[in-house]
């Protein structure tokens, strides 16, 4: 059946051959190995022999390569810290539920900031007048700081902040916002993600381009080593990677491959690898596939350990140690039948705590319609109070060690990643690689092939390509009030500008300025003393653009990925049929721009759509990110494009497409057709609707069945016009 | 820090040691041996060194013992079914359910009964008024089996009956109505409960004492290996040991103690152990506990492998394959903050696929409150289906072998399941051990000490003795009529009666009687013969009770158990000195009666009661079980007792628990308080109040919490009365 097995002489293993041959020809099963998404293949049983040449199957707990876990007697001590990401568009809201959390058995605060703010604009800013409050806190000032943690006592509790763009000002501001709480920055624990790499893979919530961008990280980790013991300053991030739709190689890989990149940084910035590389943290996802996720964070410790032995050397072995933040996979999440989520946060929680993560955050089962509800978050959270109360699995240390299987995947994994990681050290670290865009299009390509996959139900998600619920029951969701938001947020933001002392903010933001261009001192150190003086996040972003840029990606569409995947599919031809037909009666092909509106920075939707689109024979323009409204319905009238499609993930449909079809209107371009996908809440279809959007596609919705939808709407436009 | 470390000389495992000290210190943890409920030590690490000494670790899966599965390729070739148990009330609703569920993925179908039919009692016998319809369908003739099949091609849909007492007659229904639908009895396959043991032991659910109930299994067992090759004649379960309080190895130990038992039965009878070992199946609980009910499983397989080689020496190999379904832990389940519940049954089922079951029950997240409706039913099927399709786990067998802990927990279990294994054969066998009352003892300690571990949060259970939700969010349940269902059940049945040639039924149960008095023939042969010509459950019940008896148990109260596990603390002696107070208040200790009243035999909860009780200094008297609402007046009347504590699992309190309160106000003793626990749901609290109870004790009520108010009842009513 495959080597492994005819190379096994033993008389039972013969057996158990003839065996699972005739079980296969009665259960009509042809093939038997596994090929996982990562081009790992798994076979149906695994015995002693498949340990043979596995070199970390010696190590102890708390021993490098720290294969089975980073301390000796792991949660049997201390359970992992449950870390629940959250923010509520206020930093009142966020405060009260933060406390609320904390009451409720939660162990550590992790923050969520909203796009204005991770983009480095202030809440009053043309353009974030969709983003403010959504998906997170919105934070201006140090003002705003102060209430986010009131009555938080910064010295007991780990913080963790997920912000990358716009970091020095954020840090700046929690620095000082605890020195105002009279705790000294000595004294603060607790994470910054600071992984700005990953950005320009996947996230895109980057203010300045890369070589800048890395100047910053390493400022910070500077600064931290220097005034911050307690601190961790980096996670390094997969998680995005493997929400984009990385493979868990591509994950493994590319994020350790980061973390590599982040410690030349900061050794060329002078420090010594032992003075911070025991303080770099990283952050996973933790997907459906089991026992891959569990392996992956097992493999993480062990090549991490490895790969800082040989190119660092460090004395402290510390300096060796993975430790890591999970958060179980938001895109594994569904918005159709959506109580099976907590089904699939459970198993991915479990698969982090076997893997023996340090921190873990559990998604609430209605995170694919909008943010948590009180409700949701409760269950989220005791999600992993169960885990760590009920089922005796905090008793033992690494609970899988010895496992044939977890420890063949184990160093399959590690051994594919290190082809990925050995690919990007040619390509000359990843900064390089970044800007070549070698890791963006293989976890593009990756991403593709996966939505084929599902479209075509070779993986199957239960209630969305199987077994769907035959009318969903409306679940309650948090409504925002967008407006009301934005308007007290610039309330207090005038505010806080009337108050300060106008001439100490200008000097702060000049010295930040000049820090910045002239390439010595600390970028942190100054940002903390413009926040200190009140300068809020823009001015203080602003400061630094005016040196180092804002950068802009190119948009491109990856070819022939999907198409090839749908190779010889009668259904895709029916398509690329009509679409042709479409071409002939028309003199040119459908053609369609697919946009993101906003601060919103999640792209794997849209660039996997014009992909598909592509591959079916559309004309696929994709805008700019960041785009306002008024900016794409320039674009579509300039390309004179047959349909608009808005993807939007975070919530800003409500202000950003009524804005577009306003555009449109005005311009007199309404015979565009206007299509939306993505993170659209049931309760809003009506209200798009009412405003001429001509189809929502919901996250449940097979490309080729958008692409129908599309063709039908076309067509019988064309009809209305030729009657 | 234990003999296994100690005895180690390898340098890392002694530095492994120093660590382990050294964050033990840390963290404050003083010792790190967790000793389970079972009594099994685990150590926070386990290595290559815990697999000495392993019999089972060289085995392949198909091959005995069948430690890694029962067949070579397990779920890679063929899923576990996915079969839940379930039972509408009324044959109709069953039918309309099971379709349904067939329709959405389900791949077997289980039937719950009802009380009356459990205990065979047709529908409208006066003792079972509370009991139609309750936690399952009502079967009284030939004619509910055929509503009840209706449209479900019995030839290709395996069947699963929860059935023990009246185990001949619906046996007998379901040959008859497969027959009337075209389907020979050959053609048919599933399983029916039939496990008689047990019953005795913890269920209650028995008609006939436990040497004429034995002949029935056999009767059963025998014919099936004459008539239905493909259905396994029963299914030996372990499941209700667990949900009664068993700890796993007793769990372990007692089912395949039964197994033994019944393989002896069936060979005295003449059979030869290949002709039906084959057939036999299990059916085994899956709780919390998730590596030891991992382990459990494939301790099963092999030890029954082990035991029936040794004891019967088999020549078929199928003869020493344990093949079992499991279900998710009912007992696990919480009525507070029930959406944790979801989360448990997750849990659970991936223990039990891990482990290896050949198919599984999922509960539904309401089935503490009631039950399931359509949307939890779906979830809890859905649970099952994410496992098998959305994971990869399906793809490897025995995923865990190897792993040191599995195989070290899976040989500790082996080894102290033989232990009570051999207690029971030197008792000489089950049967006599069950009539000395040996294994229901050792269960109930086990579950008494669980309770006073819970009490007093040693265990910890989320949202109940732990974090608790402020205010419970009302979920929707389904509501039973349960006098409609009566009626309409009682409709039926009298059409029966009147349509059928009464001379026929008379015959033929003379005939049964004459087999059962006799001792030769079989009574499955005839009880199919009874059910063509349309005799009825409680018909066919009555002929053989007319030869055999109903069977009482003799209640009684296990002592000093919850006492001993509060040695020395506080909270119980207050509760103690109040107790005394009263008695020399009053010139007597308080005396409560615990009753159950109708069909309703699960009493774990009641007995628990009892034994706490009588532990903190009260004058306990237990009702014998099945007793009518009259009945247990006359009883606390005759006993002239303070308070009626009435124990309610199955639903039946809003029928009898009126009739109770009516019963003691016409005999003029009203004083006498009446008090309730079990499963209650919260809406039917203002409905029982409004009729005069005095307290309702709810699932997540701790015993102490219990006493304390009984005592400030019993202690107002006396400041009352001395005023």
């Amino acid at each position: 059946m495959n080597q492994a097995f005819d190379a096994d002489a033993d008389p039972a293993m013969a057996k158990w051959r003839r065996q699972a041959a005739a079980e296969r020809v009665r259960c009509g099963v042809d093939n038997q190995v596994w090929m996982t998404p990562e081009g790992i293949p798994v076979k149906p049983v695994y015995t002693a022999a498949d340990l043979d040449g596995i070199a970390h199957l010696e190590s102890l707990p708390g021993q490098p390569p720290f294969t089975r876990g980073t301390t000796a007697t792991m949660y049997s001590t201390r359970p992992w810290t449950i870390r629940q990401y959250a923010g509520f568009s206020t930093a009142e809201e966020s405060n009260a539920f933060y406390r609320d959390c904390l009451a409720a058995g939660q162990t550590g605060l992790s923050i969520a900031f909203d796009l204005a703010t991770h983009r480095g604009y202030d809440s009053d800013h043309p353009r974030v007048e969709g983003d403010v409050g959504k998906a997170g806190v919105a934070i201006d000032s140090v003002e705003d700081m102060n209430l986010l943690f009131d009555q938080i006592p910064l010295d007991r509790m780990s913080v963790s902040m997920t912000m990358n763009g716009a970091v020095l000002p954020v840090m700046a501001m929690f620095i000082v916002a605890a020195q105002e709480q009279g705790v000294d920055q000595s004294a603060l624990s607790g994470t910054l993600q600071n992984d700005i790499l990953k950005e320009f893979m996947v996230r895109n919530t980057y203010i300045y381009p890369p070589r800048p961008s890395m100047r910053i990280v390493s400022d910070i980790i500077a600064y931290s080593a220097g005034h911050m013991p307690r601190f961790n300053p980096m996670s390094i991030s997969g998680y995005h990677m493997q929400e984009a739709g990385a493979t868990v190689v591509q994950e493994l890989a590319y994020t350790l491959a980061d973390g590599i990149e982040y410690v030349r940084a900061a050794l060329s910035h002078g420090l010594q690898v032992d003075q911070f590389a025991p303080r770099l943290s990283f952050f996973f996802a933790t997907g459906m596939n089991f026992f891959m996720e569990i392996a992956k964070l097992r493999a993480a410790r062990t090549l991490w350990a490895d790969l800082m032995d040989e190119h660092f050397s460090p004395e402290n072995p510390d300096s060796l140690r993975l430790r890591t933040h999970c958060q179980t996979s938001g895109v594994s999440l569904t918005s159709l039948d959506p109580y099976n989520n907590i089904v699939r946060t459970t198993i991915e929680a479990l698969a982090a705590v076997l893997g023996g993560t340090q921190s873990l955050h559990t998604n609430s089962f209605d995170e694919a319609l909008a943010l948590p509800t009180e409700q949701s978050a409760r269950i989220a959270r005791n999600t992993q109070l169960i885990l760590s109360h009920e089922t005796g699995i905090r008793n033992v240390v690494d609970p899988l060690a010895g496992s044939y299987y977890v420890e063949s995947l184990t160093g399959s994994l590690i051994r594919e990643a290190r082809v990925l990681i050995d690919e990007i050290e040619e390509a000359g670290g990843m900064t390089a690689a970044i800007e070549a865009g070698l890791p963006k299009l293989r976890i593009e390509e990756a991403s593709v092939l996966r939505q084929a996959r599902v479209d075509q139900e070779q993986e199957v998600i239960v209630g969305v390509n199987r077994y769907p619920l035959e009318r969903e029951t409306p679940v309650d969701i948090r409504i925002l009030d967008n407006h009301a938001i934005r308007k007290a947020q610039v309330g207090r933001l005038e505010r806080v500008r009337k108050s300060r002392d106008k001439r100490a903010v200008t000097r702060s933001l000049d010295a930040l300025a000049e820090v910045a261009a002239s390439g010595s001192g600390n970028l942190l150190e100054s940002a903390v003393a413009a926040a200190r003086a009140r300068a809020t996040v823009g001015e203080i972003s602003d400061a630094l653009a005016s040196v180092f840029q804002r950068y802009r990606a190119e948009p491109g569409v990856l070819g022939g990925v999907y198409g090839r995947a749908y190779e010889g599919r009668e259904e895709f031809r029916v398509i690329q049929e009509r679409v042709m037909a479409f071409a002939r009666s028309e003199g040119r092909r459908p053609r369609i721009l697919v946009v993101k509106l906003g601060q919103d920075g999640h792209d794997r939707g849209a660039r996997t759509i014009a992909t598909a689109f592509a591959d079916m024979g559309f004309d696929v323009d994709i805008g700019p990110l960041f785009q306002t409204p008024e900016e794409a319905v320039s674009q579509a009238i300039e390309n004179d494009v047959h349909i608009l499609g808005i993807s939007s993930q975070v919530a800003g449909h409500r202000t950003l497409v009524p804005a577009v079809m306003a555009g449109l209107k005005e311009r007199g371009s309404d015979d565009i057709k206007v299509v939306c996908g993505g993170v659209i809440p049931q309760d809003d279809y009506a209200y798009l609707y009412a405003r001429g959007v001509s189809a929502i596609f919901g996250p449940g919705t097979s490309v080729p069945e958008a692409a129908l939808q599309i063709l039908d709407i076309l067509e019988s436009d064309r009809v209305q016009e030729h009657a």
